[in-house]
């Protein structure tokens, strides 16, 4: 597992300013002659550590999220569309990612990938193990496969594992990066982190 | 009251995020021919409304939210330290603000800038009344007249009916910021705020 010159990028798949933040990672961690290093984690478990909850479920900041999400669209031209289901509960498509990543390394990542765009370019569900493995086959992972290892106890553990280390290394929001052991939160952190990749720090 | 060509930069003078961006704001909007409308209001009674609580209170987002100030304030060499008191409840000075916007205009940015500078450059106390009058004589204003001023029931009306405003239009976070009508929360904005400006929205 790479663990030095990487970009941590920490998200939970249903964290819109997540989504938004893919689009520029592996740009931005290329240009430092870096890796990302993709960990989706249950942002939901993170919240009982710092007692907040899901923006969409909070008065008045869930109001201006929604506006917001949607002038980042615009702005970028990316597509942007909230599911009915949002926020999804993303332990099925993040077992999924951490089970490729082991089994089918060239697939985890535009697996990845395809998990934000059925969110959010496409507004459909991804909590469904249905929706994994359909997304899955879209990367060329055979269905029964894929179907077989979000039944898998290990599977299970491996994905607990990353959300306690998450929530370990101080966590809290997605997305969340390090560099090198720094920890960047938010999607608008991204010019910070250049600057602080072409400085080597500050 | 300007209201027409202004950047309203809604803020609470002890929140240092806030105190990062007044460092920028007046260029930024200076740029795009505009004024700040300076606008303090008292956050907790935000937070109320949204169920919210001082970064500095809630777990491990507090620790990150230092490490974060110290981050910025060294990236942009500039003075930053946390008054012991923090965050202190900025009532006192954001009276003071409103009373001299109205009978001592001139003063009023000045004692904004002072209030910020002696919470976070300084690390001193703003909250007690003494604070206040201090900064006041600093800027040339009596210190008899404006502790009058504090005692004020029109003055404490003033100021209630601004933070009451700040509310209403949905207002959760400092700094957060107004351009025509459009919402804008938190001093990493200010770059969105430049292209929105430019662009004239998007």
């Amino acid at each position: 597992m790479p663990q030095g010159e990487t970009v941590e990028f920490w998200f939970d798949f249903s964290s819109p300013y997540a989504y938004f933040a893919h689009f520029h990672i592996e740009e931005l961690a290329a240009r430092h002659k870096r890796a990302v290093l993709w960990r989706p984690f249950l942002l939901g478990a993170a919240f009982q550590a710092t007692g907040m909850q899901s923006l969409s479920k909070t008065p008045i900041r869930g109001d201006y999220a929604l506006l917001d999400w949607e002038r980042m669209a615009r702005r970028e031209s990316i597509p942007f569309q909230l599911p009915e289901t949002h926020p999804a509960i993303s332990v099925n498509p993040a077992r999924a990612f951490y089970w490729l990543e082991e089994s089918h390394p060239d697939a985890a990542i535009p697996f990845a990938k395809a998990v934000f765009r059925r969110c959010f370019a496409d507004g459909r569900d991804i909590s469904k193990a249905e929706a994994v493995i359909e997304l899955g086959a879209s990367c060329g992972v055979a269905s029964e496969t894929l179907q077989a290892a979000l039944a898998d106890q290990a599977v299970k553990d491996r994905f607990r594992a990353r959300t306690d280390e998450a929530i370990a290394r101080g966590v809290f929001g997605s997305p969340f990066f390090f560099i090198d052991g720094e920890p960047f939160w938010g999607s608008d952190r991204l010019a910070m982190m250049d600057d602080w990749m072409t400085r080597g720090g500050w």
